[in-house]
């Protein structure tokens, strides 16, 4: 299989550097093809403004949609946005690797959300209007292709469970997992999440390593998160999920088929961390 | 009042430049001071790396949250660094405005907060450990200060209601809101949302200035959204929510004191847009 790589760290000299480094000889040493695109070392632009279309009328007040989809169509676009998009299409699994830095993704790799998913490619896709919303939750030009999140955390385990002070970590990686990878149409499998990276002993790092490793050669027969897709049926006309459907369930978790998956929710041991890595569970 | 707008927006000539002219016109017209970041404006460097720390030892790999707390701590941060972090010292009220950008906000306000909330300022702040961790989530360096997110939407409302499609609009903006205004010990008002902007009236776009105005003006006196605070007694000594509160909510709405706050549920009109602003409701 072909695995693309979306790697956001500032210090190859790291843990996110060692895991990005292992991950990718495991899957060559398996017979897996890999590209990857390291945005510090590759000094991504990670700001989208006017510059990303140089051909574009400076007379008129910049649209960055409008133009990000002129640019798509008349293949105008910058040469590096156009490569990544490249290696979307090229992939069969797209990986987003990266340290949670205030419950989202560096600057950098949220630029390249920014830039590389122009209008025409990742979104506009498709019928507007009434029942329908475009290909968008379920269906897209990334159609086919599986997603996941690796992801290396700071804090403590507990602190990102369903009752966690910061949240569920399925619910601060929706806008990540729901809002950039399903949205144009790649099917998200569970994320890798490590957690308390700051102090981890080298056998939690081998520990962390081996998770990472199995889920990635795992990819193809990993059951996916269950996100509804838009426009499967469970959604009515103004795409809000029809009353019959998770009646009883709150919160983000109603966007999945039941039961609803949650990732990682055991505690972590303060002080005595070894990385505990969870199959999913259910949660109402 | 002091308020201090971060915003984030590529084209002056656009509803979001109009939106923060108007504002800015309106409450320095009621007397109150102002001063802006306007990160396009000022090419604010959107990626936290190295060159951050024009001082630190090259010799051993970037540690990025250390070198912020040695920098901050010796007075040798970047000057626009160190400056964003008087500004938000001095304000009352801090507003984020922005075009939600992939369900998060533009990589260059991202990357604003990447950098400005250094170690020792915004986090590392206070006691680790055991059942405490950190002055952080109701407490820290920016208590006593309100924050506002104002953030315009090309979705229609109804995508963003409890039950829509891309999840709920207060579940969207939990990472900005919860993670990193309220992180610092910032009070979070209810945000202004103003949806379908790509297809507003004029008669739209006044109703928006009025909402956002108004909200800004009312600031003082407005009911926050009622996050809990992780040390006043609702956490237990790994900071989970304790079973006796809240025990049949789910999703994020936990984290908040009963009833739990949301904003603009009801459904836009589609074709017939005219930006409905609700009062807050309560949420299960």
């Amino acid at each position: 299989m072909k695995y693309f790589f979306v790697y956001a760290h500032p210090e190859p000299i790291s843990l996110n550097g060692l895991l990005k480094d292992e991950a990718i000889q495991a899957l060559t040493a398996a017979g897996h093809e890999v590209e990857i695109s390291d945005l510090y070392a590759m000094k991504w632009k990670a700001v989208a403004d006017g510059e990303d279309f140089p051909e574009r009328d400076r007379a008129t007040p910049l649209h960055y949609p409008s133009e990000s989809g002129k640019a798509f169509k008349n293949g105008t676009q910058s040469v590096d946005v156009a490569e990544e998009q490249r290696k979307l299409l090229w992939a069969d699994v797209v990986v987003f690797q990266f340290p949670l830095w205030w419950y989202g993704m560096p600057a950098i790799l949220k630029g390249w959300v920014d830039r590389v998913y122009a209008l025409g490619f990742a979104y506009g896709v498709g019928e507007h209007g009434g029942a329908r919303w475009g290909d968008r939750f379920g269906e897209g030009v990334l159609e086919g292709r599986k997603a996941i999140v690796a992801v290396t955390v700071g804090g403590r385990m507990s602190h990102y469970g369903p009752r966690g002070v910061n949240g569920a970590i399925d619910d601060i990686l929706w806008p990540v997992q729901h809002g950039i990878l399903f949205y144009p149409g790649m099917t998200v499998l569970p994320p890798a999440v490590l957690y308390e990276v700051e102090r981890s002993s080298e056998e939690s790092v081998k520990a962390m390593v081996r998770v990472y490793v199995d889920r990635l050669l795992a990819a193809q027969t990993t059951e996916p998160i269950g996100y509804r897709s838009q426009n499967g049926g469970d959604y009515n006309d103004v795409q809000v999920l029809k009353p019959e459907l998770s009646p009883d369930a709150r919160g983000l978790a109603v966007h999945q088929h039941e039961p609803a998956f949650v990732s990682n929710t055991s505690l972590g041991t303060s002080g005595k961390y070894t990385p505990q890595h969870f199959a999913p569970t259910s949660r109402e």
